[in-house]
């Protein structure tokens, strides 16, 4: 397989979202329309907790990427722009009680909603968003569709259960911290891509490839997001590096770098993400440790892996401008590591 | 409109939900199989959790009436299995959420999950369940049936919100309330019952009239509810009286004892419930004011109403065992209060 830094020099480009956002923007303002409709409500609070989540800031990669794989199935009706809102309402719902399960304060540089408005409202308010969710798509009326969206509901609250489970403990392997982010990140990403060729009245041979691009690039982004939480290759200390490990969130590299480590090395990393001595001090000892082991390289080498797997499965699509945005997603995933 | 007790008199049977309990026999322990397997998972907390809520001792009255509804319009297929689960799915999963938003302790004189599991797990398992609804409801393939079922998992969760916003105010008006407990209550119970007709293939008309059995029924469950929680009538004072006045949840007898008392009254109603001095005191205080206004009374009274509007609505389905049984569901909820 050819590798994608040689592919990338092929098109002389580097990887990129430009091309989703040009090929989705249109679409992508009924998509924000329609959120902002079904997130509204006479009881005040459900609005106003939606407006905070809108304008957070996050990319709306999985809307972009229903949109793209409809385009790229030849699809031309507005069922996609459906089902683009209720991907985010997903997305979204699972942030709010992630964020309560978590105890997180701060998403993206801003306060979580459970800080403003209470674990309480988080709860409910994620209830709410993913009940319009589904009546957005029961108004599509595909129930293939319907059928992939409410499995990947019931999976990704079963991989959070399975992470909460087992937690803080450093006896996870890399086999379990894969199935977890499968259930996790990926489900919902292929879910995502999936419903494409289904709208478009695909058949099964495209419905797996946009299944497997969408659950291997959800694999490449996540592996990618812990290896940047440890700065990246570089193992630089700037400011934003360092949450998952002090939030003890037992990621790839940590995995990697505990399974070649010796008994000393052992003790430090169940101290640091077992009973929480994870200070700078600790933050800074565990990257050398990473560096050692070559535990953050192995790790983008897996997502250079998930990441090939992915573009594979969307250079089997015809030719057209969808092709190639869904293409420079990935590209544009691998690429944040340089 | 002849009155309930009149009737009750007519078929000499005092309300009772053995009827239903005999009709569904069958059914409900296809329905019990399916729970079980629905809530396996290979993450042991699910099933714990699950196992727990299961063996709680619940009446299954939800999914019961989802089996009698479809029987009474002549269905005779598998479905009603599926949609029962589903129903007791999506409200399983509401009473997890409904506990870690009212931090209870209790439910049903047993510790609630999130006392023994935590709040997180309470959280998550939830929304599998959830999802696990969603997806025995894909399985059905009714696109009425899910529209139905999915609107009502948004409209419970609006009325929770709401709830929450206005919880502890004593401005709440009979209306408001009713607004509350018709989507936090009523709602299921009137998706539980619709979706009878709509599997038998039934049209608008049956539709109509089991989504006002259901939703009437559950109004009149909720109030009746509301007044036993301050002794009934009698106002006595038994042990397993006064939650609601404790928690500071403000029903329907408070707000018409605080609507017809004077001054010092609703400073006692304010102290009570809004800035929780809620004491034994307190509480023999509440009754003897719910007595001097007949605020119970009263709400009986609108819960005969209720219970009326339910019995008209099921009288109108042709004879069989199955409407018998749920004429015998609205008059056992009455009769709860004798």
């Amino acid at each position: 397989m050819v590798s994608l830094a040689i592919r990338a020099a092929q098109r002389q480009t580097r990887g990129s979202i430009d091309p989703i956002l040009a090929l989705s923007k249109d679409d992508m303002a009924r998509v924000n329309d329609l959120i902002l409709a079904m997130a509204g409500s006479n009881v005040e609070l459900i609005p106003e907790i939606a407006e905070h989540l809108i304008s957070s800031g996050g990319k709306r990669l999985r809307p972009m990427l229903t949109i793209a794989s409809a385009l790229a199935h030849g699809y031309s009706g507005e069922d996609h722009v459906k089902l683009a809102a209720s991907v985010e309402f997903m997305h979204t719902a699972t942030l709010l009680h992630d964020d309560v399960v978590d105890e997180s304060d701060m998403r993206r540089g801003k306060s979580t909603a459970r800080t403003i408005w209470g674990n309480q409202a988080s709860v409910l308010v994620g209830d709410f968003l993913l009940g319009q969710a589904f009546k957005m798509m029961v108004e599509v009326g595909s129930l293939d569709a319907l059928a992939i969206l409410s499995a990947a509901s019931a999976v990704i609250a079963e991989g959070e259960v399975w992470q909460l489970a087992a937690a803080k403990k450093m006896t996870t392997s890399e086999a379990d911290y894969i199935a977890v982010i499968d259930a996790k990140t990926a489900a919902l990403f292929s879910a995502a891509t999936e419903v494409g060729p289904v709208i478009a009245g695909k058949g099964e041979a495209e419905r797996r490839a946009m299944r497997e691009y969408g659950r291997s690039l959800g694999l490449a982004f996540q592996l990618v997001d812990d290896v940047l939480d440890y700065g990246g290759n570089a193992a630089d200390l700037g400011k934003n590096t360092g949450d998952d490990f002090r939030e003890g969130k037992i990621t790839l590299p940590v995995i990697l770098a505990y399974e070649k480590g010796d008994e000393e090395e052992r003790t430090f990393w169940q101290a640091a993400m077992e009973t929480g001595q994870n200070d700078d001090a600790a933050l800074l000892h565990a990257k050398e440790l990473m560096q050692r082991h070559g535990a953050l390289e192995a790790t983008i080498g897996r997502a250079r892996t998930y990441g090939e797997a992915a573009y594979g499965a969307a250079a089997s699509l015809p030719p057209s401008p969808a092709r190639e945005a869904m293409l420079g997603v990935v590209d544009f995933c691998i690429d944040r590591l340089n």
